[in-house]
């Protein structure tokens, strides 16, 4: 089995990171659309054109199951990928409806908070995938935090500023709403890298009440190991390595893709989508 | 005279804005190629392919002479542009060599510190455009302000807390090196947003010898103007407004580039550059 998973850059390896031990059997080909990143702050036209080429590319290689590890092009242009799959018989799962349904099943109060890029937020597709849990969502664009994590600014004073600013006028959107929050979803795959700084500030601004943190990539695993049921170990199972292939430098790809896959990475194909 | 300015984004603005009372006659055609922006965290072979796309079809639209008011472009395909416009006849002007003949002409010491992208830091153009005017000169790349300038932080406490750790590294560095600069350039279209920031921060780490600040928009200007002498006005010269070209979102140009441009942009033209 041939699972393609896909990202505009490296933060959907996250997605990979929890794929793996669930589907050890399993041949992984990772494509990072890094010439083109980042979607978040670009229109549903560009980003559907984008997502689509990169799917085309992953089903080429013999993927026969897609995994959308990028949130905004789950949130604007996962229809457009499905069109795209279904003449191959491939199935696809993108990263937003997993992650609404982990907030639901952790919300007691049936209120969440969502923060994301622009055109995830714009998109308004987690309020939508909430609703059908029966969870409230409210959602926050954080366009700084991406631009952070690549400067590998994780744990560093001028991040927790960004993200109390942030999550400060979140905290104050929710009171003036009457709202009762317990759950946070990190609904950004570059997110999970600052999780340390995220909960410091959750847990200074919601004192009385304290926040989940709901990490989209460990329910996207559950869900895809979900569809796939058990899959027999191919002979050369334990040789299989992940390919990955990136559009842009892969020296850079490697250096910083290292850090969100949790070890290192030594190859990397570049490709080139026409872009 | 129909004149091509070309940035990856609404960055160039700032140079078209330089353009305009300095050559009142021309036509301008303005293109942001925000489809696939930022250039400056990418590679050399995807920033070229990106740049000669966009250079062509500013070509193809008659323009007679081209202006590359991205720095990243410039640091890293004037040459591979300026190839492809030859056939055409069309001169190029970029805007690094400009910045750095403004940098000598400014500088009494003959040291000179330059903030820019990663992608034209690492290129050390900078340094080769300052060296043949015989000026020294230490690069800095501050991959964060073009995304703070983007988010709309200008007067902002977390931008100057930025530029001041990244002016701080860099006056060690000018210090460790036995340095004495005085000339600070802006090797970023979107950087003259943040003067205002910078110069505070400048005053603060430089306070035994001020630093000039460069914004190379206005070289460039210049530079255009002295290439291409006096040209007479077109018959309905007070009626030629600049055309603008995004290759994503309008919308989102319009909005941010009145910004840059110092004045409302009414209308933008979509285009497909096949990305």
């Amino acid at each position: 089995m041939k699972i393609g998973v896909f990202d505009s850059g490296v933060g959907g390896l996250t997605v990979l990171r929890a794929l793996v031990p669930r589907i050890a059997s399993a041949q992984y080909l990772y494509l990072g659309d890094t010439a083109r990143l980042p979607y978040g702050s670009k229109s549903r036209a560009t980003i559907a054109r984008y997502a689509i080429s990169s799917s085309r590319f992953l089903i080429e290689q013999g993927c026969e199951f897609l995994v959308i590890a990028c949130n905004t092009a789950s949130a604007l242009a996962l229809e457009e990928i499905r069109e795209t799959a279904a003449p191959f018989g491939v199935p696809v799962v993108g990263v937003i409806a997993p992650g609404a349904a982990a907030a639901a099943a952790a919300s007691l109060t049936g209120d969440a908070l969502v923060i994301a890029t622009s055109a995830t937020v714009e998109s308004r597709a987690y309020s939508a995938a909430c609703r059908a849990q029966n969870l409230g969502a409210i959602e926050k664009a954080c366009p700084l935090l991406v631009p952070l994590v690549e400067e590998g600014w994780i744990e560093h004073p001028v991040t927790a500023d960004v993200v109390d600013i942030y999550l400060s006028e979140l905290h104050r959107e929710a009171a003036d709403l009457g709202l009762d929050p317990d759950t946070l979803v990190l609904g950004c795959t570059h997110y999970p890298l600052l999780r340390g700084v995220i909960e410091a500030a959750v847990g200074r601004l919601w004192r009385e009440r304290p926040l989940r943190v709901i990490d989209s990539a460990e329910a996207t695993a559950r869900e895809v190991a979900g569809r796939l049921g058990a899959i027999p170990a191919a002979e050369d199972a334990e040789g299989l390595v992940p390919r990955f292939y990136a559009t842009d430098s892969v020296a850079k790809f490697r250096q910083l893709g290292s850090r969100f896959l949790g070890r290192p990475i030594s190859e990397v194909q570049l490709v080139d989508l026409g872009g």
